[in-house]
């Protein structure tokens, strides 16, 4: 025991616990191809692209909320695992799985942080403020980038469709329209290189 | 080209570049000792203890700028690497090359954005600020606790005195004192195991 303050001891054992994110691997690679990433560096990265792309954010937004909405995001995978964006089966279950998850992982914290985070993550899941949505259209941009880098690792290596991708990407004409352009630019190159499962 | 905005190109070159991060490995272990944790990874897990610790800071703290500093703090080591806190000889070249690594990583930025996060990391560095003690607090016990968490595994595999860990954790005290009973706890289990190198 490092501490026989019971508040700061369940703070140490959450911030433990974080460790484990960095074993979540997600389908996107390195821009180098050398491996997977995992979900502790993604969120790191899109917190960063949040401050870098601030200017595009709907007027009104507040950034701190974003940036600390895609800091814990991704914290519920360390009890459910990354569903694949493309995993049909698995997005059926995720909802029930995640909801679980998250009990369990800010269940960890005293309970006023545990509301705060928790807030945090219902807020970037309900998808509708504002800062929840410029927050998904960083966390849906910042994987095509990396597959684009890549020469679209991710949609040659699964079945993937242009439903389907239009479907994912739809987030980032919501929250971030500035950016939609880029979007659609790595889509028609994807698609044109013949990587998706056309109907 | 994903776009003909010159600004927003240099944005995507920016968050391109970040992801060499990932690739940047600490001598600190992941808990499970499966292997090296990346700055990437590192800066997620501080960042998301600021948010945790929060209570802990000095009264009056920003801390959405704390999170912001610890976002940024490690980029330059895309330029130029990790250096070990106990490498005397690379603790004396380490703060030219990493000045020339700032002007480098920041400089892809447009000048705006390039000002305002070199400022965070000027901040950081300069350590003065309640915000710069408590982040660099922050970026001292994370290594530690890792190190606990792993029976000291950095201490056991170099050479490390009492005295370049005490000078090494002096900044939790001051940005921190709060978590200073802690860093000494693990100091005096750690030293106690024999694991550092008594004069």
């Amino acid at each position: 025991m490092l501490t026989d303050n019971p508040r700061l001891a369940r703070q140490l054992e959450f911030i433990e616990r974080l460790d484990k994110l960095k074993g979540v691997r997600r389908q996107s690679l390195l821009t180098d191809s050398s491996r997977r990433e995992n979900s502790a560096e993604h969120s790191w990265h899109i917190a960063l692209m949040a401050l870098v792309l601030a200017e595009y954010a709907p007027d009104g937004t507040d950034l701190s909320r974003v940036i600390r909405m895609l800091l814990v995001h991704d914290v519920i995978e360390i009890e459910c695992g990354d569903t694949f964006a493309y995993d049909a089966a698995g997005n059926e279950t995720k909802q029930e799985r995640e909801l679980a998850a998250a009990d369990r992982i800010f269940g960890l914290l005293p309970d006023d942080l545990r509301d705060e985070l928790r807030a945090l993550w219902d807020e970037f899941e309900a998808g509708e403020s504002p800062e929840a949505r410029f927050a998904n259209a960083l966390d849906r941009t910042q994987p095509l980038l990396q597959n684009y880098r890549t020469d679209y690792h991710t949609w040659r290596i699964h079945p993937v469709t242009p439903a389907q991708v239009e479907d994912r990407m739809a987030p980032v004409r919501e929250g971030a329209p500035d950016l939609w352009s880029i979007v659609e630019e790595m889509y028609r190159v994807g698609r044109a290189k013949g990587y998706l499962q056309e109907d």
